[in-house]
């Protein structure tokens, strides 16, 4: 049961974003800028990114909705598998194993990203906005996971739920509709 | 020395949020609307929450700067010094004991606040949205720890400084000032 009175219907962080619309709404265009907005690092890797923190938080409802929308932006399941298990054996490019490896090291806390981490993702290629993003990507995700359970939502078990709201955030992104779009609001609800 | 090129004039989160203007964008709203929108809990009592979390986290730019808006709020140095020595002592009521503890709580995993916790602040009279905001205040200055510390920003030893960033972030708040206000950014930065 959530500690605060939420729509039933509306798991995880679904419902605390319809809970209070005033913070959600930056929330949403923060999340659509970072995770969708223009970018040398793909969208796959992005939620990658998002996927590695929420896992290391073991917010499941974060964990489940992020790397079903990798994979289905990667067309495969394996990546973000391997990448959950073992970043330094997953078949990701040295720089995104150089930038999982800073996000899950900024998960734990911002003073563990060290002159060595930086200089090998740099070494690998990464840009400082890549380096950048990765940072706040991981921060915004440590935020969420600690949004969606310090208030005890709801995570549903079906794996359907996941793959309806993993097409919805790859298909129309983060940001809410704005009002006299309420045509469209049925196919992404559907 | 920051691991990404900013701005050497600005320290801490100003240097970010000077470096990438779209993602600082719903951050200061976020932001803004959190600790100064409309709300039961005073403006000093956000800004504990704020300091209280950027201390368990170890950040001493955001613990620095957000105890000093604390103090100039409540008029008084001696409350932020206790909170962040003992909550239970402290000289706040029950209602902000509790939510600070739920606070720290969620600084270090959502999945810590329990029953318990959230049932202790609504019997000492907190709301749901208290509640909701006191967690979301908590993640977000989770992010904003992670991000400042994360990139290695530097943080002044000057105590006039945070002085100063609290005189502005009191008196002009967290949002950007919009185009066409150059006349009040003199007065803002003096």
């Amino acid at each position: 049961m959530p500690y605060i009175k939420l729509e039933s219907h509306l798991p995880g962080i679904t419902g605390l974003l319809e809970y209070r619309k005033d913070s959600a709404q930056p929330i949403r265009e923060l999340t659509q800028f970072l995770l969708r907005g223009p970018s040398s690092l793909s969208e796959g890797e992005r939620e990658l990114i998002a996927s590695i923190v929420s896992s290391g938080n073991e917010c499941r409802f974060c964990t489940t909705a992020h790397t079903a929308a990798a994979n289905m932006l990667l067309g495969e399941n394996e990546t973000s598998a391997r990448v959950l298990s073992d970043i330094a054996t997953a078949p990701v490019s040295d720089k995104m194993k150089a930038l999982l490896v800073i996000a899950d090291k900024v998960r734990e806390s911002g003073k563990l990203v060290t002159d060595e981490l930086i200089d090998a993702a740099k070494t690998a290629g990464a840009s400082d906005i890549e380096i950048h993003d990765t940072v706040l990507i991981a921060a915004l995700f440590c935020l969420y996971n600690r949004y969606v359970d310090g208030l005890n939502t709801f995570a549903p078990n079906d794996p359907q739920y996941y793959e309806n709201l993993a097409g919805r955030i790859v298909h129309h992104g983060y940001t809410r509709l704005p009002e006299g779009y309420d045509h469209l609001k049925k196919t992404i609800s559907s």
